[in-house]
């Protein structure tokens, strides 16, 4: 079962209907099939518009969801974090742990030279869509929208701060997978630039994290001002294409044998620490987070060992014993280089 | 009459309660006088806070709304262009000239050195609020917060794209100068580096630029799909310290003697086209704005001879003959570098 597989159908839909490169050999996916004028196609945008705002995953994505027995939170405001949204208006605090995530995607701009602004948008909102729904189902909350990309808190008030570190890993690592494979193979058929994307995320400690309204009236939002807020912006910067870089307070959180310095990365020497004060002797490590080695040690997840690609177990398939946690190490080794 | 002067005073406030750095010395602030305790101090920014929540301009700025006689419309609400709100949860699109101006707040991470987070929040909340009043009293749209920065649009249905774009420049121009100017002067006074601005500005046309929501239900925005509110992005990325770079959309629209080639800048010989399709013959030239050139053409703004500061001109002073055309090369010339 390939997990994203009716977003990028939806993206190859709005391709075909492309006034711009003329993809009318393309336009049997969806149903959609034959040469088609261009009141059609406007149309045919239009109903892929509306599918893109729907708040309910895709179907191929609501398979994990119905499989892992999740219950999502669909019903989220952007900027309203619903365990503090108290604090609007009111000029007061509050202390409480987070994991920040910035999701960047990388690469947007190439698709204006191919196609025209109404198919990127349907292109970019999808992509976005499918980031969206992966944080949701793992409990995430989408902070804010960017034009490619956006920003996620996971955790909160009653929630396990290692279980919603372990939550936040793997939607990323999932979405990474989505644009490593079924992006990049969709761009590859249209010969153009491929999409990638680079997150960063951190873990600050309640101590670290203040929560507060920024702006004022409705031009506001419920943020967190933090350093390890401020330091996932800046991790995300230091990603490789498809990668993901986290904070030593993700690593001392969550130990697994998923984790290497970014500055042992060729070039990077100098990176070690994504932030240093030496005046409070503080030196904060980055670390580059191998995503594929973590999603395959997940027991949902089974590995296609020719091809090397990822689905969903389902529990109709041969249940395997569950991973054993001492293999972990021999799954990551076997998962380098897992980046494009 | 500085313009800035009552956000320079609430930041310089905030500092004098960090309970962290221990600056007492400076507790004479605002009227606030005296060694202070952690409660005193913990109350005394619950009242900056509370007051950086205000959507109304500080008294400073509030001057010039008062002397140009503006009627800015404070009651915005982020992603909810008044213009294009029908757009919500339709799949329809619409096409519509706008400027689209991002700027960035590069520096502040340094500030969690110094300070404790609370001090820092109530400092990034000050300039944002700087931000936002000036880009509204010019009718700009706040269309996003992020934690170091904002994505502001201006124009409109019915309004002038040229007198739109004189608009954004002002705004732009006046936030640059309370940054290289008041901001400065006060890390300056706490031994600290500096906090800087880098801001890009794009004019995307009425066929280039698709209006559509993004997301889903209240996880959305309504905002552009447009190859020229992407080039405003990566313009805001090749500023320099405290610069302003727009598209050549804006300099066609708005003729001034107030841009020069990015690539005239040593080290940036190669980045004359912010973005280059071959295929269609299109290249896309970024320049520097000389945006103290700029504020000093202007009828309003008075400049101090002796200390090259600018000041907003009261009705009550002298009043000079509107400023000559003719006269705006040689102002352009005497302006620089206007960098920090």
């Amino acid at each position: 079962m390939d997990i994203y597989s009716s977003y990028a159908d939806n993206i190859r839909s709005a391709i075909a209907n492309d006034r711009k490169s003329g993809n009318i050999n393309l336009s049997n996916f969806s149903g959609i099939g034959g040469v088609r004028n261009d009141l059609q196609k406007a149309e045919a945008r239009t109903r892929l518009l509306s599918e893109t705002q729907q708040v309910i995953p895709l179907s191929s994505l609501q398979n994990i969801v119905n499989e892992l027995g999740l219950h999502p939170n669909f019903n989220q405001q952007l900027g309203q974090h619903p365990d503090f949204v108290h604090l609007k208006n009111t000029g007061h605090i509050e202390k409480h742990y987070i994991h920040s995530m910035f999701i960047d995607i990388k690469g947007s701009t190439h698709l204006f030279k191919r196609y025209e602004p109404e198919t990127v948008l349907v292109i970019t909102n999808t992509i976005q869509r499918a980031a969206i729904h992966t944080c949701m189902i793992f409990d995430g909350y989408i902070q804010r929208l960017h034009g490619d990309g956006m920003f996620v808190y996971f955790g909160g008030k009653g929630q396990d701060p290692a279980e919603a570190a372990k939550r936040c890993l793997t939607a990323a690592a999932l979405f990474s997978y989505f644009v490593k494979n079924d992006l990049k193979e969709i761009f590859k058929e249209q010969g153009i630039e491929t999409i990638f994307t680079r997150i960063g995320i951190d873990y600050g400690k309640a101590e670290d994290v203040v929560w507060a309204m920024a702006g004022m009236a409705e031009i506001s939002e419920i943020t967190t001002c933090s350093l390890h807020t401020s330091l996932a912006a800046k991790m995300q910067m230091h990603a490789e294409s498809n990668g993901i870089v986290v904070g030593d307070n993700v690593k001392m959180l969550v130990p697994l044998p998923f984790y290497s310095t970014v500055c042992s990365r060729p070039g990077k020497e100098s990176n070690r620490y994504i932030f240093t004060n030496p005046e409070d002797n503080f030196y904060y490590t980055q670390y580059d987070f191998n995503w594929l080695g973590y999603l395959k040690s997940l027991d949902y997840i089974a590995t296609n060992p020719i091809l090397g690609t990822i689905n969903l177990k389902r529990r109709s398939q041969e249940v395997n014993a569950p991973k054993n946690p001492d293999n972990l190490k021999s799954i990551a080794a076997q998962s380098k280089p897992y980046l494009q």
